[in-house]
């Protein structure tokens, strides 16, 4: 059972991308009844008692063995006849790509370009283009059909308890219905609560919503290209870390081959792929933060509209007159994109560009429904910082902003902090919620502390699985190298887990009608000693399985009524399947039963027998005593 | 400077025990004024800008340069003086070893047994032993002298700031004083709501409080001893974990040379070892439960009294009648303790000895000064159990046992569980507080999902965050092993990690008055790029500094102005400083200044130079865009 998997891990160790499925699940594909054309894919975990489980799962064809990958080829456009049967939309010649896109890179370092090239789209004058504007328009898209039938995973299973679920949570206003039907993701993104970033330049990614009243989703950030990096080691970033979970993945390129990097990325991206543009821009004018304008940002947005980049990270709050504000900061400004148009305010005394032409900004995003992810240029880089003025602000210019921005047509979301102390991680969900007319919230974290600088997946997951418990619709990762250097493939992987735990804490503590069914049924496998399921069951199931044999390596011990940290004759879980037996004999007979000791023997004789046969040499080997 | 740890770090390969200091640390000890025989250590980190840092230091003498450390003479009984000088106390011929006390071994797998030997004291008749009398009788320790000053470390640094620290945090009923007054610690012990683990026979001890108006403390568990493995070894797990901060230790050993193994642990600790007796009365008995009796367990009780355990974990809360309600839990029982006890009670039909003995039980412990540390045998192993009837049950008998072990005299903690959805966690320190009179509270995480074995020191920190946040006194840690195997040293470590986070984070959200001068510390180093401050500040500087330089190797790059993570052109933190400076001259000009290019310019270009000297290498070393 271990091969295949760890076949696959030497292929991680070429310039390959992964594919295959998780060790014990395989692909599936359900269509919503009446809507065979959408077919929604599922992870099925095969259960050694015959059951199955089904997970959500982002990671796109690459976990499925009936696929074959070719990343020259691109993914398959499975929306482009869903946008095509909308109309209103056009196909045109999209601008000519410039050197500068590539940042001037010579022919020695110029990589090579995506062979499979398609004209853009963009939406016609007057015609709804956003699911914002179709939702509005009362039109239930493809998009929404599936996204409805994707977040039902699990809900019908858990449907006898779902009300008890959601009784039992904390959803602090939020409002997640027992089962998600299409109208309700229209009406959800109509009201401005939930987007769906879903460029129609990107009809390769699988329809995904980020709304509170939705599954919480994960962000993994990657990019920081290299020049002596093939375009398929930066795709395997991206399919990295959708395999393990991530729901949308940013791509924080910079540098030579931006442009075509991102190209790769998007074209087989089976989720939505968010940028700063800024950083590109800022590529074109030499790096220099004073020589930006608006026609080299705009000449970006478009360049990255066309490619079909899903949403832009846009620092439209940073205004001039708040800059001071930051200065008496421990941290000041720690946001890239915040310090660049910091600097480029100061430099010219002038109000931000992005703030003066944000309407036109607007105009650009709605024609290829690019979802707005307002940025938190000021966002507190320390826990002195949290809470100040500067990022309140900040806060509320963007809520300013997410009013134009709707009024235009587009979707909007707004970034959050950062490093915040517990107790005043609350009251930044409320007033964002407030202050942006519950736009869906998309955090750094944040961490609740600053001293542990390679931990900070840790120090950020407690107070990212906070912030998501009191509504944040969806957590950016943040990875172990976060404040130290650049992540690798082992860090991209450290920060999807602890962010893959934050956001399912966050959905049981909602009271998630459906989040507790897998707890149950991992806490279940544990307590049966069916230790494959617990496994497979889990969130990483190579990991799990290694660290289990490390200590118990035999194949016989995937069935023993025990583990290494207690040994048989202390297992509390074997013991409380006699108490439970016990029980229900007691039930039966209405009182103290009278077994004999005969019948309480047997289970633990049983254990010792199994025990005898193979512990003592298995705890020798760990030096760990027989008796154990 | 990375020598030195670098000739740590093979001995940690070898059975030797760690020592040295952690990386611009050294040991210095302070004495509260009028108290030069009160020699509190402190580590102080040495800054690069000439100031030097000092924290809360459990690691003992081990991290001290200038003592010699053998391990077969055990560490000197810095209390032993003062026990002496209370009086109150007798020293006798104590209990002589047994063959059973080492689980029966021969003299093939006999574990050499630790020499220099002390006869036991013991508490006499109507004098006040126990710190919990010695407080109600109106008297300072010197223990409770030791422990004002340790707690007091960073507060005068903070005195400004403490009113606004208080102010702004949350305790919810907390009262941490701005100032720790030897006076307040005795209070504090005489109401019970806090407690200072410390056995007479322990005077290696370095004196410590656990309590809610003090600092958060965190627990290690060590132990399931080898029978190859050298009592070094045993010894070296302790002196890791107590290296990376953990305030007490558990030696959960079991099997073979369970005597032995704890001796030499705790003539070599200087932090409190708690133990579960039941463990090894299980061994006397030949590992069935169904043999245990009062006889043999009590014969236990004087034995680890005697050897100086400081505190005793007793599930005397595992109540016949409440084992049937744990028939209906997904996980039943998974308290080794408390399966134990249900498994006596069913099998003899009765009522638990430890409940129907718990007075004989205080007055043993009494005599000692051993702490209890009342167990959640019925504590939930999963979300589905948590917070149900069998756990709220044990709980308010753990509060009735409270009032009598106080009454006997008894120094009192509750422990706690377990896995807990977030939205469960605050009820549970509610009832705590309420049913136990305030007692400390001990718990073990919680995990706020079961779903990510070998992740579950990350599932459960989010928990203990907000445990501790909500008033719990010490947090015992779960390693990436919890459910999966024993954990390695890296374990140890990884756990002691995600418990210092969620420790602090619970300090700091409490309001502490100097929890938060690390976090400015740390944040203030790296924002002046002081990189060497940022790693010996954090946590481990070790890590820190490694995955640094992964990315950054060159000693040069340690002053840089810029990490690998956004290059120089994009480092925000540069770009602020230019800010600041900026907004400065605008305060001074009293409105927009009208800096030079010239002046504007310099910063950067002092980087780009910077940059250009050794940049491009540095990056294509990482495969990172020279551009960057």
């Amino acid at each position: 059972m271990n091969r295949p998997d760890s076949i696959r891990h030497r292929l991680i160790q070429s310039p390959q991308v992964t594919t295959g499925p998780l060790i014990g699940s395989r692909k599936v594909h359900s269509a919503p009844e009446g809507n065979p054309h959408v077919q929604v894919p599922l992870r099925e975990i095969a259960l050694s008692n015959g059951e199955t489980f089904k997970v959500y799962d982002p990671s796109g064809p690459y976990t499925d063995d009936n696929v074959k990958i070719d990343v020259k080829r691109g993914l398959d456009p499975v929306r482009s006849e869903w946008i095509a049967a909308r109309g209103g939309v056009e196909s045109y010649e999209g601008r000519a790509i410039k050197p500068e896109d590539n940042g001037g890179v010579g022919d020695k370092h110029l990589a090579e370009a995506f062979k499979v090239t398609r004209a853009p789209l963009r939406g016609l004058p007057g015609k709804p283009v956003t699911q914002l504007e179709l939702a509005r328009a009362g039109i239930v898209t493809d998009e929404m059909v599936y996204i409805a039938h994707r977040e039902n995973i699990g809900r019908q299973h858990a449907a006898d308890e779902a009300q008890a679920r959601l009784d039992d949570g904390e959803s602090f206003g939020a409002a997640v219905p027992d089962f998600v039907t299409p109208e309700f993701v229209r009406d959800e993104v109509a009201r401005g609560r939930a987007i769906i970033p879903a460029n129609i330049n990107h009809p390769e990614s699988e329809p995904m919503i980020i709304g509170r009243n939705f599954l919480t989703k994960i962000n993994a950030n990657i990019g920081n290209s290299a020049v002596t990096s093939s375009v398929e080691e930066e795709v395997e970033k991206m399919v990295w870390a959708i395999r393990w979970g991530a729901d949308t993945v940013m791509d924080l390129s910079t540098g030579r081959n931006i442009h075509t990097t991102r190209e790769w990325i998007i074209r087989n991206s089976p989720v939505p792929i968010g940028t700063v543009p800024i950083y590109q821009a800022l590529e074109k004018v030499d790096g220099d933060p004073v020589k930006l304008d608006w026609e080299v940002y705009k000449d970006t947005l478009i360049e990255q509209c066309e490619q079909g980049v899903d949403y832009f990270t846009i620092h439209a709050g940073v205004r001039l007159g708040y800059i001071h504000l930051t200065a008496d900061r421990i941290t000041g400004i720690v946001s890239r994109g915040g310090s660049i148009m910091a600097k480029w305010c100061l430099s010219r005394h002038k109000e931000s560009f992005l703030y003066e032409r944000f309407g036109d900004i607007c105009d650009i995003m709605r024609k290829y429904d690019v979802s707005f992810s307002l940025g938190d240029g000021l966002r507190p880089g320390s826990i002195a910082d949290a809470n100040d003025r500067a990022q309140f602000a900040e806060l509320e210019t963007l809520g300013e902003l997410t009013k134009i921005a709707w009024d235009k047509g587009c979707q909007v979301m707004i970034e959050g902090p950062g490093h915040v102390p517990m107790h005043k991680i609350k009251v930044n969900v409320e007033k964002q919620l407030k202050e942006c007319g519950e736009a869906p919230f998309y955090t750094l974290g944040p961490l609740v502390t600053d001293i542990a600088p390679a931990y900070d997946h840790i120090t950020s997951a407690i107070g990212a699985g906070m912030i998501g418990w009191f509504g944040t619709a969806m957590l950016c990762y943040v990875t172990p190298k976060e404040h130290l250097g650049l992540p690798d493939r082992n860090d991209v992987k450290d920060g999807v887990m602890a962010y893959k735990i934050a956001a399912h804490a966050a959905d049981l503590a909602k009271g998630h009608p459906a989040a507790q069914a897998r707890d149950d049924a991992i806490s279940t496998a544990r307590f049966e000693f069916r230790w494959e399921d617990q496994f497979n069951l889990s969130l990483d199931p190579d990991t799990a399985r290694q660290f289990h044999d490390a200590t118990l390596p035999k194949e016989a011990h995937k069935l023993a009524h025990f583990c290494s940290m207690c040994g048989p004759k202390f297992c509390s879980m074997e013991i409380t399947q006699q108490v439970r037996d016990y029980a229900a004999k007691l039930n039966d007979a209405g009182g103290i039963g009278n077994l004999t000791d005969a019948e309480r023997q047997k289970g633990m004789d049983e254990m010792s027998e199994k025990f005898r046969e193979m512990g003592s040499e298995v705890y020798v080997d760990q030096n760990d005593p027989p008796r154990r």
